[in-house]
């Protein structure tokens, strides 16, 4: 790998960030990249840009309920859409940056964990129980990340990541920043593709 | 061509809508359909969504200004950023339905030769002298069509296009609406075009 890491940006309650959460390690292959995997949240997002979840704005949202699971077929990305939606996330996000601190590997686990446990297995992580058991499952010391969550310093990361990434610009998910470039969702993952190969245009 | 034909609709004030115009005849080719062009206007749907002009939104707005130029350089098409943007279409609209009604040929390359006034040219298609100019250009006869746009026949036919398109869900620009499927935008085009080739998914 050589160049910059792409900043991938992704909120654990987003149907399109969990369906860029199953490309990213493909990506990273094609263009020579590291992906770093940076959870964030979008209601704060959503105040700044005076906007809201997709599936609550009119018309929009029909839009978006039909097209998350067609989405998620074109990619070839198992999914099911989730009872309980959206949800907050803000405990997942601190359990992955506490993860994170320690093995940037393992984190990267527990984050497509927490995304297939919501979006395939029907179960709610906006639960820290659920949080906890998945990251378990993982071989991640319960009663550690536990304690972790509630740590001010944990949530002091987190939410510097979260005012770090609206700072650059991120309004959506997924949201990628590659040299300073940024391409919001999905569908823009063949575009900062070319970027990367040509060098820009 | 079999099968019934794509509607794209599109606002004549969206750089998106025109990046799409500038694709959608080789769409039709690839995928053996018609095109069917159907200009709306963005500004009802926004008082529906409670959005407003993209440039306007925090955040999104930066995003989108630099993504307008970028995205017809990824597509291979000539652009320029308008002086005066967004701009209001409602005579460009109408000049397009009342073409329509006479040479739809015709009227397609009215839009073409409008977009192209507007994002390639710098010139201002809000003023109705422009777009009769533009129309004039094609052999299409300027007092007739001057006449014509302000013909209440002509405002009505607009205006239940625009109902029409709000009633079929349609919320962005460039949309297209193949066999019941919506695709908001210009990056969904790949996954209409698979829609179409594999009959669904």
């Amino acid at each position: 790998m050589s160049g910059a890491p792409v900043d991938f940006y992704f909120e654990f309650s987003s149907p399109y960030g969990y369906i860029a959460a199953n490309l990213v390690d493909d990506l990273a292959g094609r263009i020579g990249r590291e992906i770093r995997w940076r959870p964030f949240l979008l209601g704060p997002v959503f105040k700044a840009t005076g906007s809201a979840p997709l599936v609550e704005i009119p018309m929009k949202g029909d839009y978006s309920r039909r097209d998350f699971g067609r989405s998620a077929r074109f990619h070839g990305v198992q999914f099911q859409m989730p009872a309980k939606f959206p949800i907050g996330t803000v405990g997942a996000m601190r359990a992955f940056y506490w993860t994170d601190a320690r093995d940037p590997a393992l984190a990267k686990r527990l984050a497509k964990a927490l995304y297939k446990a919501y979006f395939l297995e029907g179960k709610d992580i906006s639960e820290p129980r659920t949080v906890i058991d998945t990251a378990a499952s993982l071989g991640i010391d319960a009663a550690a990340l536990e304690a972790g969550i509630a740590d001010p310093a944990i949530k002091e990361r987190a939410k510097s990541e979260v005012d770090g990434a609206m700072s650059r610009g991120v309004f959506g998910s997924p949201f990628f920043i590659v040299d300073g470039e940024p391409f919001w969702g999905c569908d823009r993952i063949p575009m900062l593709e070319a970027w990367v190969k040509r060098g820009g245009w």
